[in-house]
């Protein structure tokens, strides 16, 4: 996606090796428009699916997801992240591990939205290690509900999420995949879709 | 606004005097052409007010906010919500106390987001005490910015965070104000905008 791309190049910044910085226009100030045309992005790349909900998990997975629901026609539901759980009733719950906080976080969402008859596309922010994205899979799964497919804003393809994911037979689509961020250069992988 | 009234009506449920579950189309699921209903009836109430920043909470207060971004045509802040900071540099922080779950969050915003060329409209998606709205304008004002008003998705009118912040001279504008919740009954304050 070559505005998505731009802005990364524009106003991105590589932290290290494994951290990129975009909290200009993705996680922490946000750019509408092109959560538009992300939104749009993820339409064309999943138009051929049957999809009757998202799926992602706040905070930073909302805008995205929301101009997706629009172009789609479906609701969107935020997995929450909580510490820990005493209470878990109604609740499908998975655990995610965030290497950047070394910390294990509880998601959660209502059982009530989702059943076996919906066909839900995953849509994170980020994927690196794919421990979210993994964590969104196991709760639609829990549902009963089909996997329509991933979609990812930013893909570091260098490290391991995105191929756990293919190999184990999901679809995943990413609007930008990071190549490299070495010596604080961003790279992207070439592809078909760029 | 009829329709956030009418789905209120039809899928809100008042859990408690002072409880108002929406989580089928605000906080938990998302109905996303609600949300660019809200977005387009805040820019009808601010529509005279110049406005550079749109300031928000993690996490129920971006799908509203992006959408009324899009209709202002300015980027949209989330205030991130910790449970304590350590490292506080380069942030404008303020204490939110949740009555709710009675412990206090720190709210962050990087302060290279707002300066005092800012004129900013602080959304939330509800307005109880005024916790959360109060710490937003106290981080807008440590900025240095000016606040061009505070838009609230649904505002617990019997509550007072309302009057204390209309009394502080802001102007806030609810797009469903509810007068009570008692005996499990849904009411709402009968106003002009309706």
């Amino acid at each position: 996606m070559k505005l998505l791309k731009e802005k990364i190049l524009d106003e991105g910044v590589a932290l290290s090796d494994t951290v990129l910085k975009v909290d200009h226009f993705l996680n922490h100030q946000i750019d509408p428009v092109l959560m538009v045309e992300i939104g749009k992005a993820f339409k064309e790349r999943f138009a051929s699916e049957k999809i009757t909900k998202i799926l992602t998990l706040e905070s930073s997975g909302i805008a995205p997801s929301v101009m997706a629901g629009l172009e789609f026609g479906v609701p969107v539901i935020f997995a929450r992240k909580r510490k820990s759980l005493t209470l878990s009733e109604g609740l499908l719950t998975s655990n995610v591990y965030s290497y950047t906080k070394q910390e294990t976080n509880t998601i959660a969402v209502a059982d009530k939205f989702l059943s076996d008859e919906d066909s839900v596309l995953i849509i994170d922010d980020f994927l690196a290690n794919g421990e979210a994205a993994h964590a969104l899979v196991d709760i639609v799964q829990q549902a009963g509900s089909d996997i329509a497919g991933i979609g990812i804003v930013i893909e570091k393809s260098f490290q391991s999420g995105g191929g756990k994911l293919r190999n184990a037979g999901h679809r995943v689509e990413s609007l930008a995949r990071i190549a490299s961020l070495e010596d604080g250069k961003i790279e992207f992988l070439s592809e078909v879709h760029a």
